[in-house]
């Protein structure tokens, strides 16, 4: 799979190698969130997944593709967390060595968990470009393999398995709302829905703080912006990926931006009627319905991703109780 | 099924009468908690459940099982306020007129729900005794049918269904941990349980603020006790019983109790492990493994059932915070 795309046929094959290690998680109809919301709600909350986030079916599809005599000599990767964390815990899991490079400024929560899962963990800027350089630099020299979060077709691949269960437990879905940090996800996502049916509408959600790839829609363009900072911390976007922008391009009917106060809200609202934790990354799509970014008829079928639940607790307790939590950049 | 007892195939009955309106909510494998709690931790969801709780199960059973006549007349019941819920939404569900009687202090967010689904809700003290004298001068005077959360052996066949689906998902299972407060979710479980594997060892979790079952097995009989306040307002507890009591005493392997910080603790450890919102009296289940009160083995295959996730929003940000929140009597 060393061809510059991904297909339907490469996400099923995707499902075939992971299946046994991850979990399908369950598609909840959460029929009190309609009342607030429109339309019918259901939910993939990939918070329940291994390692708490949607991560490891990418990292997974990956190093499940890796030559044995490259995954001998280790893994290497950077994210703000939680792809991080996935590589973690898939290099203890098959027995590689897994170097992570996270921002310094990341949630404790995810750099702990990485470590505690035997990573040896690199903690650095959170510029993407200087984390990347270091990767790099770190790869040559140990002769480790790359695992991009997102740039990565076999990983988007691995993101893409969420599309077919989707799918799988409700064919006839009408919409599915999707976080955009690095494109990864929704690249993979979009694929497999576009491709077992061209009717499904797939909609992007950015947090307006760092929406690179909604700017990029505006101007026809891929285009880089300046960020501001976000609770929604594993989605900071100051540029579109290589890789996922035309794919996206081609499949994503509209991406949406949502504010950090209607993130907020979501994370309460997903808590309250559905009785989750989200991290705020997590619910920029819940953000889009609450702030009426996305225009829903009455009973259309509605899937929004909860991708991930890795967020430090005292801060989700503080926003459960209404106090405000500052956002990185 | 008028006769005085719950057996496994009155719970199969129960599990064909509710399985359209309900979810199997999945059993989920908590890799993380093992390091905290020792064993293989497996948590059966119920806040995942239609109206955040198991109470739906049996109140259904019952509502499907009484004859239509009976039913045009309306139902009612008392609950601290799941059961109530649960009543309420089986009420909407199949057009039944439906009162609930719910005392003057229970979480908010429960009599919101049950007004919200157009039960009739009549708020009461608090004192079981006073409530359900209300009850029965209600249903003398309507002739409305009493739907009792524990004492009624049908409602007990349909919480039961949680015992098959855990059975049906691991039939390996050694362990399963059910919260007490009335006692009819253990009756039905552990009946399942013991029916289809006596080995599986069944135990009983109370709060110790409120804990009757307990002090009547150090007893030997029947007990009432002092309750003090308690997080844990699901499982209010001064006395045992009358039909789930011979049937807990039966089944059930152990009866433990847990204090007040030790449900908080694992309030906040279900929220950052397995990014679930689970009410406290949901909570004493994993506070039984945290404190310690359990006895287990190297890998243990353990199930925790969190029976439900209808709590103040902002209380459960409280704790997750660290911060203290006093209970109720």
């Amino acid at each position: 799979m060393s061809k510059a795309d991904v297909t339907l046929q490469d996400i099923m094959d995707a499902a075939k190698r992971i299946n046994t290690y991850i979990v399908h998680t369950p598609l909840l109809r959460e029929e009190k969130m309609d009342q607030t919301l429109g339309g019918q709600i259901y939910l993939k909350p990939e918070m329940l997944q291994i390692t708490g986030a949607f991560k490891i079916r990418g990292a997974l599809n990956k190093i499940l593709s890796l030559p044995l005599e490259k995954l001998k000599k280790g893994i290497i990767t950077s994210s703000s967390g939680n792809h991080a964390q996935a590589c973690a815990y898939a290099g203890q899991l098959l027995n590689i060595k897994t170097t992570v490079v996270i921002p310094e400024d990341a949630p404790a929560i995810k750099i702990e968990n990485a470590r505690a899962m035997g990573a040896n963990v690199i903690t650095w800027n959170r510029k993407y470009d200087e984390r990347w350089k270091k990767v790099k630099i770190e790869a040559n020299k140990h002769k480790y393999s790359i695992i991009h979060a997102y740039e990565d077709y076999t990983v988007m691949a691995g993101q893409g398995t969420i599309g077919l269960e989707i799918y799988k437990d409700l064919p006839n879905i009408e919409t599915v709302l999707v976080p955009i940090g690095g494109g990864g996800l929704i690249s993979g996502v979009s694929t497999a829905l576009k491709a077992l049916n061209p009717k499904i509408r797939v909609i992007g959600v950015q947090a307006a703080a760092s929406c690179a790839y909604y700017v990029s829609r505006q101007n026809g363009i891929p285009s880089s912006t300046e960020s501001s900072p976000t609770i929604a911390d594993g989605l900071t976007c100051n540029k579109t990926g290589k890789n996922p922008y035309p794919i996206i391009e081609k499949n994503v009917d509209d991406i949406v931006i949502v504010a950090e106060e209607d993130i907020e809200q979501a994370l309460r609202l997903i808590a309250q009627d559905s009785k989750l934790i989200a991290e705020p990354s997590a619910c920029v799509t819940i953000a889009a319905l609450l702030s009426h970014k996305v225009k829903i008829r009455p009973n259309e079928k509605i899937c929004a991703i909860l991708t991930s639940g890795n967020w430090d607790i005292d801060k989700v307790g503080k926003i459960l109780n209404n106090e405000h939590v500052e956002g990185v950049m």
